[in-house]
């Protein structure tokens, strides 16, 4: 039998990433392009076709030897009927982009939200590789989730599985983008985290932040790590609620790995040291012993190899 | 081939009940025995014994019939290995109750906590009944958990799924018996109520539980149902913390169903509709229409019935 091979779309509010794989994960080729979202629908249609189309075989690979399309996208989804329903970042709305991309390359394509895909993505290359519970957790602009039980991806009864952003984490917390109050998102996404960091500059508090016409997540970090109180206190409090929620998953799945990655991530080992101080004090010890808080391995190209992987899993 | 049975043996801290059923769940004997915990070790096994004798097969069924022995016993238990490693209510350390089982009765036997043990009745032969995900959550001295995921029994990577008892709920809430501050269990359990109406009754309240010599739950909810608001207020409370949990599991693990066992859930339907209220608020609307939160259909027998369950699905 041939050599068989998949391909990955990861769709991103900024990039579209294409890559062509074998069933092991060996990238072939890859292409990015910008996703000009702004540029409405049909441009953005004609620009997944553009990366797909640049990285569909050649003469040496042929179209035959292809055997799924795996899609990571910003959700809500409906993964079962392939339809992006909505996205922040997008102009989607319940967009069938399963079947369409199902017509044009006449192969099948499996859609799953991002963090799903790079849970999936982290179990097969990354840092959870080998591991048969697993639960991968992203921190950027958002708070998101995804996790490998007994060796299976778990999407839940309705592909809705793993919402971490949306546990409530301090009951008269802050109210968050999807109506509740309190929630992990609100608390410690890097979205919650550039907000404190405009609000203490809009009060008046004594903190090097003011000397940023924009403070985001990015600024807050690089002044606390500076040496400025404010935003220390603020990324301690962030990762304080993050440390709890990472606690409250581990004690509902008892996994052998929690796998943190995005933005929040990168920031280094003072993050994984605070989370686990939390994490020390929140589990218990049973827990401790048996499961690693680790960052997530795949870095940047997180989203493209999620997509090769849950396209592999399909295969 | 002959009709196959197993054996279900649910150990409690006041009684330990056994029970002869075909594959079907269909009950053919059952036996309930006092624990006489307080008589220690020996007296305790010597019941188990005598309790699994009782419902042995005589001359109709034989022994050879017999598939499996399921035990169901309050935890930490390392269900793996068998043994019960430690229980507040059982004379039992580092208790290596299924080798003892299995050699007394040459049977395969099979042990899991009471939470899993009554998740695994409930999704067999109870109020989930047909759900292929589905969380079970018991309330009562304390707060357990066990989860049915695509169709099997979800462990977790070291047997301890589900402890929802220690989700922080409330990250500068009251002290847990884990060690941990603001667990579920330290405001929601049984216990947790009973305390909260004693403190009520010592700091001087103006609280008809008074008038009892001994304040617990019971008294709780009993005053609060007459009328007694210091008790409403202790209820409404504790319930408010309990549907943060159940909308945090339903976030976590998107299941068709979330069944509510143990005393709380027997205090009837406003206990469910107070659940619900919080729940509504707390989850994003789509948990809403796919997830229903129902009281458990097994009642008093869940535990023997589980154990039952347990066996059947290692048969």
């Amino acid at each position: 039998m041939d050599k068989r091979f998949v391909v990955g779309v990861d769709i991103g509010g900024t990039k579209i990433s294409c890559a062509l794989s074998d069933l092991n994960g060996s990238i072939i080729k890859q292409y990015v392009l910008d996703t000009e979202a702004q540029s409405g629908k049909e441009a953005v249609v004609r620009n997944i076709f553009k990366c797909i189309d640049q990285i569909m075989p050649d003469s040496e690979i042929t179209k035959d030897q292809i055997s799924a399309i795996g899609i990571g996208s910003p959700g809500p989804l409906d993964a079962e009927r392939g339809i992006i329903i909505k996205s922040a970042n997008l102009p989607f709305e319940n967009f069938p982009i399963v079947e369409l991309i199902t017509e044009k390359y006449k192969l099948p394509a499996y859609l799953e939200n991002d963090a799903n895909v790079a849970a999936i993505g982290e179990n097969m290359f990354g840092a959870g590789k080998g591991t048969k519970n697993m639960v991968f957790i992203t921190v950027s602009t958002g708070v998101g989730g995804g996790a490998i039980i007994d060796g299976k991806f778990f999407k839940g009864s309705t592909s809705n599985s793993l919402e971490i952003g949306h546990m409530t984490i301090l009951p008269d917390g802050p109210k968050c983008n999807c109506g509740n109050i309190g929630c992990l998102e609100a608390l410690s996404s890097g979205t919650a985290i550039g907000k404190q960091g405009r609000v203490a500059v809009e009060s008046g508090m004594d903190t090097s932040l003011k000397n940023y016409t924009k403070v985001t997540a990015a600024e807050v970090f690089q002044e606390a790590e500076k040496g400025d109180t404010v935003s220390q206190v603020i990324i301690d409090r962030s990762l304080y609620y993050l440390g709890i929620g990472v606690a409250n998953t581990m004690t509902l799945f008892d996994p052998e790995m929690i796998v943190i990655g995005g933005g929040v991530s990168k920031a280094g080992s003072v993050v994984f040291e605070k989370l686990q101080e939390t994490v020390n004090k929140r589990c218990m010890s049973n827990y401790l012993k048996s499961c690693r808080i680790v960052p997530a391995g795949l870095g940047g190209d997180a989203g493209v190899v999620g997509a090769v992987a849950l396209a592999i899993l399909n295969s």
